[in-house]
Protein backbone atom coordinates (compact mmCIF):
# COMPACT_ATOMS: atom_id res chain seq x y z
CA UNK A 1 0.00 0.00 0.00
CA UNK A 2 1.12 3.32 -0.82
CA UNK A 3 -0.12 7.18 1.36
CA UNK A 4 0.99 10.35 0.15
CA UNK A 5 0.25 13.60 2.21
CA UNK A 6 -0.21 17.22 1.37
CA UNK A 7 -1.22 20.32 2.88
CA UNK A 8 -2.62 23.41 1.09
CA UNK A 9 -2.37 26.60 2.64
CA UNK A 10 -5.52 29.57 2.19
CA UNK A 11 -5.57 33.09 3.04
CA UNK A 12 -8.76 34.54 2.25
CA UNK A 13 -8.44 38.26 2.74
CA UNK A 14 -12.31 38.69 2.90
CA UNK A 15 -14.60 36.36 6.00
CA UNK A 16 -15.93 34.18 3.62
CA UNK A 17 -15.55 32.40 0.12
CA UNK A 18 -15.39 29.52 -2.26
CA UNK A 19 -11.91 28.41 -3.78
CA UNK A 20 -11.81 25.86 -6.69
CA UNK A 21 -9.64 23.59 -5.47
CA UNK A 22 -9.58 20.49 -8.46
CA UNK A 23 -6.24 21.43 -9.45
CA UNK A 24 -4.22 21.47 -6.67
CA UNK A 25 -5.86 17.91 -5.72
CA UNK A 26 -5.28 16.80 -9.20
CA UNK A 27 -1.40 17.99 -8.74
CA UNK A 28 -1.23 15.95 -5.40
CA UNK A 29 -2.36 12.90 -6.86
CA UNK A 30 -0.07 12.85 -9.83
CA UNK A 31 2.91 13.45 -6.78
CA UNK A 32 1.88 10.46 -4.95
CA UNK A 33 1.87 8.00 -7.83
CA UNK A 34 -0.76 6.19 -6.91
CA UNK A 35 -3.76 5.21 -10.10
CA UNK A 36 -5.93 2.83 -7.79
CA UNK A 37 -7.53 3.99 -4.18
CA UNK A 38 -8.93 6.63 -2.23
CA UNK A 39 -8.33 10.41 -1.61
CA UNK A 40 -9.56 12.19 1.43
CA UNK A 41 -9.56 15.82 1.11
CA UNK A 42 -10.88 17.93 4.34
CA UNK A 43 -10.61 21.26 6.11
CA UNK A 44 -7.99 20.89 8.99
CA UNK A 45 -10.27 24.37 10.57
CA UNK A 46 -13.53 23.94 12.23
CA UNK A 47 -15.24 26.77 10.32
CA UNK A 48 -14.21 25.85 6.72
CA UNK A 49 -15.56 23.63 4.69
CA UNK A 50 -14.85 21.01 1.82
CA UNK A 51 -17.44 19.32 -0.86
CA UNK A 52 -18.13 19.04 -4.35
CA UNK A 53 -20.52 20.62 -6.41
CA UNK A 54 -20.35 22.73 -9.80
CA UNK A 55 -17.78 25.41 -10.80
CA UNK A 56 -21.10 28.47 -11.32
CA UNK A 57 -20.70 32.08 -9.91
CA UNK A 58 -24.59 32.45 -9.77
CA UNK A 59 -24.88 29.22 -7.61
CA UNK A 60 -21.85 30.28 -5.38
CA UNK A 61 -23.97 33.40 -4.64
CA UNK A 62 -26.95 30.99 -4.07
CA UNK A 63 -24.74 29.65 -1.38
CA UNK A 64 -23.58 32.56 0.21
CA UNK A 65 -27.23 33.91 0.75
CA UNK A 66 -28.73 30.54 1.69
CA UNK A 67 -26.40 29.91 4.28
CA UNK A 68 -26.36 33.53 5.87
CA UNK A 69 -30.36 33.10 6.04
CA UNK A 70 -29.95 29.53 7.68
CA UNK A 71 -27.31 30.71 10.02
CA UNK A 72 -26.58 34.22 10.20
CA UNK A 73 -23.68 35.88 11.08
CA UNK A 74 -25.07 39.41 13.05
CA UNK A 75 -26.38 39.78 15.24
CA UNK A 76 -22.92 38.07 16.99
CA UNK A 77 -25.55 37.80 20.34
CA UNK A 78 -27.51 34.78 18.17
CA UNK A 79 -24.57 32.88 19.23
CA UNK A 80 -23.01 31.57 22.82
CA UNK A 81 -19.76 30.48 21.48
CA UNK A 82 -19.67 34.00 20.46
CA UNK A 83 -19.46 35.36 24.76
CA UNK A 84 -15.82 33.73 24.16
CA UNK A 85 -14.20 36.47 22.54
CA UNK A 86 -14.93 35.18 18.79
CA UNK A 87 -17.39 36.39 16.29
CA UNK A 88 -17.38 33.40 14.05
CA UNK A 89 -20.39 31.52 16.05
CA UNK A 90 -22.07 30.81 12.52
CA UNK A 91 -19.18 29.95 10.58
CA UNK A 92 -19.40 26.57 12.72
CA UNK A 93 -22.61 26.02 11.26
CA UNK A 94 -22.33 26.97 8.02
CA UNK A 95 -19.40 24.44 7.82
CA UNK A 96 -22.07 21.71 9.03
CA UNK A 97 -24.12 22.25 6.23
CA UNK A 98 -21.40 22.67 3.84
CA UNK A 99 -19.54 19.59 5.20
CA UNK A 100 -15.68 19.05 6.43
CA UNK A 101 -14.45 16.44 3.85
CA UNK A 102 -14.91 14.90 0.87
CA UNK A 103 -13.90 10.95 -0.41
CA UNK A 104 -12.82 10.89 -3.77
CA UNK A 105 -12.18 7.57 -5.62
CA UNK A 106 -8.89 7.33 -7.59
CA UNK A 107 -9.21 5.12 -11.07
CA UNK A 108 -6.38 5.09 -13.32
CA UNK A 109 -3.97 7.87 -12.09
CA UNK A 110 -7.19 10.14 -11.73
CA UNK A 111 -9.90 11.62 -9.52
CA UNK A 112 -12.91 9.42 -10.91
CA UNK A 113 -15.51 12.14 -11.22
CA UNK A 114 -19.06 12.86 -12.91
CA UNK A 115 -19.01 15.19 -15.80
CA UNK A 116 -19.37 18.56 -13.63
CA UNK A 117 -17.74 17.23 -9.96
CA UNK A 118 -15.04 20.05 -9.04
CA UNK A 119 -13.79 20.46 -5.59
CA UNK A 120 -14.18 23.33 -3.30
CA UNK A 121 -12.51 25.12 -0.29
CA UNK A 122 -15.58 27.18 1.82
CA UNK A 123 -14.23 29.87 3.81
CA UNK A 124 -16.67 31.14 6.45
CA UNK A 125 -13.91 32.79 8.82
CA UNK A 126 -11.13 33.87 6.73
CA UNK A 127 -8.30 36.56 6.66
CA UNK A 128 -5.84 33.99 8.62
CA UNK A 129 -3.72 31.11 7.44
CA UNK A 130 -5.29 28.04 7.04
CA UNK A 131 -5.18 24.42 5.91
CA UNK A 132 -6.62 21.87 3.76
CA UNK A 133 -5.77 17.79 4.15
CA UNK A 134 -4.98 15.85 1.16
CA UNK A 135 -4.18 12.37 1.74
CA UNK A 136 -4.31 9.43 -0.53
CA UNK A 137 -3.80 5.33 -0.02
CA UNK A 138 -4.02 2.92 -2.41
CA UNK A 139 -1.33 1.44 -5.30
CA UNK B 1 -4.56 -4.16 -2.05
CA UNK B 2 -7.74 -4.75 -4.49
CA UNK B 3 -10.12 -2.73 -5.27
CA UNK B 4 -13.31 -2.93 -7.18
CA UNK B 5 -15.01 -0.50 -9.08
CA UNK B 6 -18.42 -0.09 -10.48
CA UNK B 7 -21.53 1.93 -12.17
CA UNK B 8 -24.97 2.29 -11.42
CA UNK B 9 -27.78 3.95 -13.91
CA UNK B 10 -30.75 5.55 -12.30
CA UNK B 11 -33.27 7.44 -14.92
CA UNK B 12 -36.34 8.78 -12.34
CA UNK B 13 -38.72 9.68 -14.47
CA UNK B 14 -40.00 12.90 -11.82
CA UNK B 15 -37.74 15.69 -10.59
CA UNK B 16 -37.39 13.76 -7.15
CA UNK B 17 -37.38 10.53 -5.56
CA UNK B 18 -35.45 8.57 -2.81
CA UNK B 19 -33.93 4.81 -4.45
CA UNK B 20 -32.70 2.36 -1.62
CA UNK B 21 -29.70 1.06 -3.38
CA UNK B 22 -28.50 -1.42 -0.70
CA UNK B 23 -28.90 -4.66 -2.43
CA UNK B 24 -27.14 -2.84 -5.61
CA UNK B 25 -24.20 -1.83 -3.21
CA UNK B 26 -24.24 -5.35 -1.99
CA UNK B 27 -23.52 -7.00 -5.26
CA UNK B 28 -20.79 -4.82 -5.86
CA UNK B 29 -19.37 -6.22 -2.84
CA UNK B 30 -19.96 -9.73 -3.37
CA UNK B 31 -18.64 -9.02 -7.25
CA UNK B 32 -15.70 -7.64 -5.76
CA UNK B 33 -14.09 -10.45 -3.65
CA UNK B 34 -12.86 -7.97 -0.56
CA UNK B 35 -13.74 -8.91 2.49
CA UNK B 36 -12.10 -6.63 4.43
CA UNK B 37 -11.60 -2.71 3.68
CA UNK B 38 -13.53 0.85 3.14
CA UNK B 39 -16.30 0.82 0.32
CA UNK B 40 -17.20 4.39 -1.15
CA UNK B 41 -20.87 5.20 -2.66
CA UNK B 42 -21.08 8.61 -4.19
CA UNK B 43 -23.34 10.25 -6.50
CA UNK B 44 -21.80 11.33 -9.64
CA UNK B 45 -23.80 14.19 -10.07
CA UNK B 46 -24.17 17.39 -8.61
CA UNK B 47 -27.79 17.58 -7.90
CA UNK B 48 -28.13 14.28 -6.50
CA UNK B 49 -26.92 12.64 -2.65
CA UNK B 50 -26.30 9.51 -1.20
CA UNK B 51 -26.68 9.28 2.04
CA UNK B 52 -27.75 6.08 4.88
CA UNK B 53 -31.21 6.08 6.37
CA UNK B 54 -34.45 4.24 7.00
CA UNK B 55 -36.13 2.84 4.33
CA UNK B 56 -39.23 4.05 6.05
CA UNK B 57 -41.98 5.89 3.06
CA UNK B 58 -42.93 8.64 5.69
CA UNK B 59 -39.84 9.48 7.08
CA UNK B 60 -39.25 10.11 2.89
CA UNK B 61 -42.22 12.02 2.63
CA UNK B 62 -40.76 14.13 5.54
CA UNK B 63 -37.29 14.80 3.93
CA UNK B 64 -39.60 16.29 0.55
CA UNK B 65 -41.45 18.13 2.77
CA UNK B 66 -38.09 19.21 4.51
CA UNK B 67 -35.85 19.92 1.85
CA UNK B 68 -38.61 22.12 -0.07
CA UNK B 69 -38.68 24.14 2.75
CA UNK B 70 -34.91 24.66 3.41
CA UNK B 71 -34.84 24.89 -0.56
CA UNK B 72 -37.71 25.69 -2.43
CA UNK B 73 -38.25 24.35 -6.04
CA UNK B 74 -39.99 27.64 -7.22
CA UNK B 75 -39.79 30.84 -7.72
CA UNK B 76 -37.11 29.74 -10.13
CA UNK B 77 -35.64 33.45 -9.70
CA UNK B 78 -34.54 32.46 -6.09
CA UNK B 79 -31.37 31.15 -7.56
CA UNK B 80 -28.67 32.95 -9.72
CA UNK B 81 -27.78 30.07 -10.71
CA UNK B 82 -30.99 28.89 -12.68
CA UNK B 83 -30.20 32.63 -14.75
CA UNK B 84 -27.65 30.31 -16.44
CA UNK B 85 -31.22 28.48 -18.19
CA UNK B 86 -31.40 25.72 -15.66
CA UNK B 87 -33.98 25.34 -13.36
CA UNK B 88 -32.34 23.44 -10.77
CA UNK B 89 -31.22 25.21 -8.12
CA UNK B 90 -33.01 24.07 -5.33
CA UNK B 91 -31.24 20.70 -6.35
CA UNK B 92 -27.70 21.87 -5.74
CA UNK B 93 -28.83 23.51 -2.71
CA UNK B 94 -30.96 20.15 -1.41
CA UNK B 95 -27.92 17.80 -2.12
CA UNK B 96 -25.92 19.79 0.12
CA UNK B 97 -28.22 18.89 2.94
CA UNK B 98 -28.39 15.10 2.51
CA UNK B 99 -24.53 14.59 1.12
CA UNK B 100 -22.97 13.56 -1.58
CA UNK B 101 -20.88 10.49 -0.56
CA UNK B 102 -21.42 7.22 2.12
CA UNK B 103 -18.05 5.72 3.01
CA UNK B 104 -19.07 2.43 4.89
CA UNK B 105 -16.78 -0.36 6.30
CA UNK B 106 -16.50 -3.76 4.84
CA UNK B 107 -16.03 -6.63 7.72
CA UNK B 108 -16.54 -10.51 6.98
CA UNK B 109 -17.47 -9.43 3.41
CA UNK B 110 -20.55 -7.81 4.77
CA UNK B 111 -21.54 -3.98 4.27
CA UNK B 112 -20.95 -3.62 8.48
CA UNK B 113 -24.34 -1.87 9.28
CA UNK B 114 -26.05 -1.51 12.19
CA UNK B 115 -29.60 -2.07 12.06
CA UNK B 116 -31.81 0.33 10.51
CA UNK B 117 -28.84 1.54 7.66
CA UNK B 118 -30.16 1.61 4.03
CA UNK B 119 -28.46 3.70 1.41
CA UNK B 120 -29.87 5.66 -0.51
CA UNK B 121 -29.82 7.71 -3.84
CA UNK B 122 -31.75 11.04 -3.45
CA UNK B 123 -32.73 12.46 -6.82
CA UNK B 124 -33.60 15.89 -6.85
CA UNK B 125 -33.54 16.77 -10.67
CA UNK B 126 -34.40 13.60 -12.22
CA UNK B 127 -35.85 13.12 -16.09
CA UNK B 128 -32.47 11.77 -17.29
CA UNK B 129 -29.63 9.30 -17.20
CA UNK B 130 -27.37 9.82 -13.81
CA UNK B 131 -24.18 7.15 -11.94
CA UNK B 132 -23.53 6.23 -8.85
CA UNK B 133 -20.16 5.22 -8.34
CA UNK B 134 -19.30 1.99 -5.87
CA UNK B 135 -15.63 2.17 -5.42
CA UNK B 136 -14.27 -0.57 -2.71
CA UNK B 137 -10.45 -0.65 -1.51
CA UNK B 138 -9.61 -3.95 0.98
CA UNK B 139 -8.37 -6.93 1.08
CA UNK C 1 -3.17 -3.69 4.25
CA UNK C 2 -3.81 -4.18 7.87
CA UNK C 3 -7.43 -3.24 8.82
CA UNK C 4 -9.20 -2.69 12.49
CA UNK C 5 -12.73 -3.09 13.60
CA UNK C 6 -14.01 -1.61 17.29
CA UNK C 7 -17.17 -0.60 18.20
CA UNK C 8 -17.79 2.38 21.04
CA UNK C 9 -21.20 2.17 23.19
CA UNK C 10 -23.54 4.57 24.52
CA UNK C 11 -26.07 5.02 26.68
CA UNK C 12 -27.01 8.63 27.19
CA UNK C 13 -29.73 9.42 29.87
CA UNK C 14 -31.46 12.13 27.96
CA UNK C 15 -32.83 12.79 24.28
CA UNK C 16 -29.70 14.53 22.89
CA UNK C 17 -26.31 15.03 23.28
CA UNK C 18 -22.88 15.72 22.17
CA UNK C 19 -19.71 13.69 23.39
CA UNK C 20 -16.02 14.21 22.62
CA UNK C 21 -15.00 10.66 21.51
CA UNK C 22 -11.80 11.40 20.63
CA UNK C 23 -9.75 9.71 23.30
CA UNK C 24 -12.05 6.52 22.42
CA UNK C 25 -10.78 7.04 18.93
CA UNK C 26 -7.24 7.46 19.55
CA UNK C 27 -6.98 4.51 22.02
CA UNK C 28 -8.96 2.12 19.16
CA UNK C 29 -5.61 3.96 16.68
CA UNK C 30 -2.99 2.97 19.08
CA UNK C 31 -4.91 -0.67 19.60
CA UNK C 32 -4.67 -1.25 15.52
CA UNK C 33 -0.61 -0.83 15.29
CA UNK C 34 -1.65 1.26 11.96
CA UNK C 35 0.84 3.98 11.60
CA UNK C 36 -0.54 5.01 7.65
CA UNK C 37 -4.23 4.64 6.65
CA UNK C 38 -7.54 6.03 6.60
CA UNK C 39 -10.11 5.92 9.37
CA UNK C 40 -13.94 5.93 9.57
CA UNK C 41 -16.16 6.75 12.59
CA UNK C 42 -19.54 6.17 11.62
CA UNK C 43 -22.83 6.11 14.07
CA UNK C 44 -24.44 2.47 13.71
CA UNK C 45 -27.95 3.95 14.05
CA UNK C 46 -29.74 6.58 12.05
CA UNK C 47 -30.86 9.25 14.61
CA UNK C 48 -27.59 10.01 15.69
CA UNK C 49 -24.44 11.45 14.08
CA UNK C 50 -20.28 11.44 14.36
CA UNK C 51 -19.05 14.97 13.47
CA UNK C 52 -15.90 16.82 13.99
CA UNK C 53 -15.85 20.46 15.54
CA UNK C 54 -14.99 21.89 18.62
CA UNK C 55 -15.38 20.86 21.98
CA UNK C 56 -16.80 24.42 23.42
CA UNK C 57 -19.98 23.90 25.48
CA UNK C 58 -21.58 27.35 24.36
CA UNK C 59 -20.97 25.85 20.45
CA UNK C 60 -22.94 22.90 21.60
CA UNK C 61 -25.51 24.73 23.10
CA UNK C 62 -25.74 26.77 19.75
CA UNK C 63 -26.03 23.73 18.00
CA UNK C 64 -28.77 22.27 20.07
CA UNK C 65 -31.02 25.20 19.55
CA UNK C 66 -30.11 25.75 15.50
CA UNK C 67 -30.79 22.27 14.65
CA UNK C 68 -34.56 22.68 16.83
CA UNK C 69 -35.15 25.62 14.98
CA UNK C 70 -34.41 23.85 11.41
CA UNK C 71 -36.11 20.12 12.52
CA UNK C 72 -38.34 20.79 15.85
CA UNK C 73 -39.16 17.43 17.90
CA UNK C 74 -42.64 18.75 18.34
CA UNK C 75 -45.47 18.53 17.77
CA UNK C 76 -44.74 15.15 16.73
CA UNK C 77 -47.49 15.26 14.40
CA UNK C 78 -45.18 16.96 11.90
CA UNK C 79 -43.71 14.32 10.95
CA UNK C 80 -45.37 11.35 9.03
CA UNK C 81 -42.80 9.31 10.44
CA UNK C 82 -44.08 9.79 13.95
CA UNK C 83 -47.15 7.98 12.75
CA UNK C 84 -45.42 4.65 12.65
CA UNK C 85 -45.37 4.79 16.78
CA UNK C 86 -42.04 6.78 17.37
CA UNK C 87 -41.69 9.98 18.38
CA UNK C 88 -37.98 10.36 17.00
CA UNK C 89 -38.99 12.23 13.38
CA UNK C 90 -37.15 15.01 14.33
CA UNK C 91 -33.95 12.98 15.18
CA UNK C 92 -33.28 11.20 11.79
CA UNK C 93 -33.17 15.42 10.25
CA UNK C 94 -31.17 16.11 12.72
CA UNK C 95 -28.78 13.65 11.55
CA UNK C 96 -28.57 14.72 8.02
CA UNK C 97 -27.55 18.14 9.33
CA UNK C 98 -24.96 16.80 11.48
CA UNK C 99 -23.84 13.87 9.44
CA UNK C 100 -23.18 10.01 10.00
CA UNK C 101 -19.95 9.68 9.57
CA UNK C 102 -16.55 10.98 9.18
CA UNK C 103 -12.72 9.98 7.66
CA UNK C 104 -9.74 11.05 9.28
CA UNK C 105 -6.17 10.63 8.04
CA UNK C 106 -4.37 8.73 9.71
CA UNK C 107 0.20 10.21 9.63
CA UNK C 108 2.22 8.68 11.54
CA UNK C 109 0.63 6.66 13.87
CA UNK C 110 -1.51 10.02 14.95
CA UNK C 111 -5.14 11.41 14.27
CA UNK C 112 -4.07 13.88 11.16
CA UNK C 113 -5.63 16.79 13.07
CA UNK C 114 -5.78 20.52 12.73
CA UNK C 115 -5.42 22.57 15.90
CA UNK C 116 -8.82 22.39 17.06
CA UNK C 117 -10.38 19.30 15.67
CA UNK C 118 -12.12 16.76 17.83
CA UNK C 119 -14.77 14.13 17.12
CA UNK C 120 -18.15 13.79 18.58
CA UNK C 121 -20.93 11.95 18.78
CA UNK C 122 -23.99 13.66 18.65
CA UNK C 123 -27.19 11.82 19.86
CA UNK C 124 -30.80 12.91 18.88
CA UNK C 125 -33.17 10.30 20.24
CA UNK C 126 -31.30 8.99 23.67
CA UNK C 127 -32.38 7.11 26.66
CA UNK C 128 -31.04 3.22 24.65
CA UNK C 129 -27.45 1.56 23.73
CA UNK C 130 -26.03 2.66 20.87
CA UNK C 131 -22.85 2.86 18.76
CA UNK C 132 -20.03 4.08 17.56
CA UNK C 133 -18.16 1.93 14.54
CA UNK C 134 -14.78 2.50 14.23
CA UNK C 135 -12.76 1.22 11.34
CA UNK C 136 -9.03 1.94 10.57
CA UNK C 137 -7.41 0.77 7.34
CA UNK C 138 -3.99 1.20 6.20
CA UNK C 139 -0.38 -0.29 7.18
Amino acid sequence: MKNYREELWFNIPGRRAFINITPKVENALAQSGITEGLILVNAMHITASVFINDDEPGLHQDYEKWLEELAPHAPLSRYKHNNTGEDNGDAHHKRQIMGREVVVAVTGGQLDFGPWEQIFYGEFDGGRKKRVLVKIIGE
